[in-house]
């Protein structure tokens, strides 16, 4: 028999999307790019995805309120940037002392990660999808070295996110500085460490040549999610086929920033000891003090804001779960080959 | 203006998918359930994947010859199921000592891995994709506990894949069983001890009433990546918008894999313990042992298969850089985290 032929529009949809990132820092920006390609090429350039960088159209932090308000149809942004709106939103990248990137994942696509942050973004018009995680990240670089937690009473530290709440119990006095002059504060002493990522964006910033002391593991960071949010106007009047294709257009870009972050951070690392920084464990008390004041800091929100609790049973149960089971096979395994002349 | 509307046919693309895996096995066959959904969303049903289990069309470990055929035109399997064929199909799952998943996405993903192997692959017509992860596995089911590396002197054990090539430089002996029978050889003693996977997939096989020493990491699978097998014809018959929907589903599906891992071992892992297995660290010396006749075997197959070298060095180089840089951040965030009461 001969199927009937349906006429189908040639109109063009054409979205924009503002990152908080800059092109500079390639690592972050480019799972948009990604994403903007992948939805172009699934639909034959009838669905376009411009990217603009941090900035452009937008202040970089500013993405909520500007997916929110419809100024564009979608953002790529770090979740926890949105902290001081409501602490909640931190759940979506990272707390201190969180999941790490795998556990994330999982808690998102098999978890009730997904459906517990959407019911929170409906507040926002917005409908959030994960795209794309740093992995566990460096604990920054300081002028001088910590040697306990003592060292880091009065501080002055350059950190983004929601880290700086468990930092200010420990004396610290985060600031908070744009990435671009983070070198020039840490020249002229105006601070005297920053937190940034890991090697491979760190080495950008020519850090080590001010604050040479470089500490792992960034207790606060354990691995840090971004996040795709669409406006729930324009998700709406997506298709059932164009909301299939830009939910997997971005789970496409959510594997692919890990695997450049994980590709292209050894070379960086080794590249920064050539220059001279000095790489140190974070020692042992500090990670304690810390551990002990994220667990104060939250014991509070459980107490004063709802929508927090609403999610950290969950979060915790699953967290507490994956690490009773991670340092068995995963953890035996890599410690082992870490250990190793390969 | 009035755009020109063009008719577009509305026929139906029918693929069918052959998976190695049974329905019961729910982590290691819903990835290619997954993928044929997103691919028939995304294209408003238009394109079409039947997915058929291990065994329903083609025997379960014959993909290659069934995708080469064109018996199918697609299929999805565990790439190290062919080094029969050629030990070089085992660098597209794992091999001993080999890339963890995220290492080995990293490879796929940004790295050189999806090049190199497109190539091996064209001497087989098939275009490859890489579509979920186990994670690190654990090594094992045995009757009788293994206290050194004596003891694994004429084991008879089940073992998949490329593993057991060096676990007979062990004095082991390797036994290919399929899954459902894997259960009455331990019982009726034919075999001595069974790898599988993990927690979630050994305790369907409820392996640990019949061997319950129970031990980790598997060596041999530091992370098993299961692939996408496309076969080139049907593939280049694709439109440039297909073949973006299918690379973007595998993607998808590829992430889901591993997630679903993630979140399902950590409560496999406590039942299994409360039903007796009883859970030690795979000795020392068997590690170093292991990890001794693997670069014996590796020092071999690059003296004598051209297609294995040309893939060698670029794995090994990846794999070495990954371990100078995953036991700092993401190690040392990780055994903190497992050591802590969460």
């Amino acid at each position: 028999g001969t199927a009937p032929a349906i006429v189908r529009p040639q109109e063009v949809l054409r979205w924009r999307l503002a990152s908080s990132f800059p092109k500079s820092l390639d690592n972050l920006y480019a799972p948009a790019e990604r994403f903007a390609k992948s939805i172009s090429d699934a639909t034959d350039g009838r669905f376009q995805v411009s990217v603009y960088a941090g900035g452009e159209l937008v202040p970089p932090f500013s993405i909520v309120d500007a997916v929110q308000n419809g100024t564009v149809d979608c953002g790529h942004t770090a979740a926890y940037y949105y902290f001081g709106k409501d602490e909640t939103f931190a759940f979506d990248c990272t707390i201190p002392f969180g999941m790490n990137s795998r556990q994330h994942t999982a808690w998102m696509y098999d978890g009730n990660g997904l459906e517990l942050l959407r019911a929170f973004y409906a507040n926002y018009d917005i409908v959030n999808f994960p795209m794309g995680n740093t992995g566990a990240q460096m604990g920054g670089w300081y002028r001088n070295p910590i040697k306990s937690a003592d060292d880091l009473k009065g501080l002055r530290m350059r950190i983004g996110g929601f880290g700086g709440r468990v930092l200010e119990r420990l004396g610290v006095l985060p600031q908070n500085i744009p990435g671009g002059e983070v070198y020039s504060a840490l020249e002229k002493g105006t601070i005297d460490a920053t937190e940034f990522v890991g090697p491979y964006d760190d080495l950008r910033l020519g850090l080590y040549r001010v604050a040479p002391y470089y500490y792992f593991p960034a207790w606060w960071e354990g691995g840090a999610q971004l996040t795709l949010y669409v406006g729930t106007k324009a998700w709406n009047a997506l298709s059932p086929e164009y909301k299939a294709i830009l939910q997997q257009a971005a789970s496409d870009a959510h594997v692919y920033m890990q695997a450049r972050y994980d590709a292209r951070n050894p070379a960086a690392l080794k590249q920064l000891i050539a220059e001279g920084a000095k790489l140190s464990r974070m020692p042992r008390d500090v990670m304690d003090a810390a551990f002990k004041a994220s667990r104060e800091v939250y014991a509070e929100l459980n107490d004063k804001n709802p929508e927090w609790r609403k999610i950290y049973g969950d979060y915790a149960r699953f967290l507490a779960e994956q690490y009773q089971w991670e340092p068995i096979a995963e953890g035996s395994y890599n410690q082992y080959m870490g250990a190793m002349r390969l």
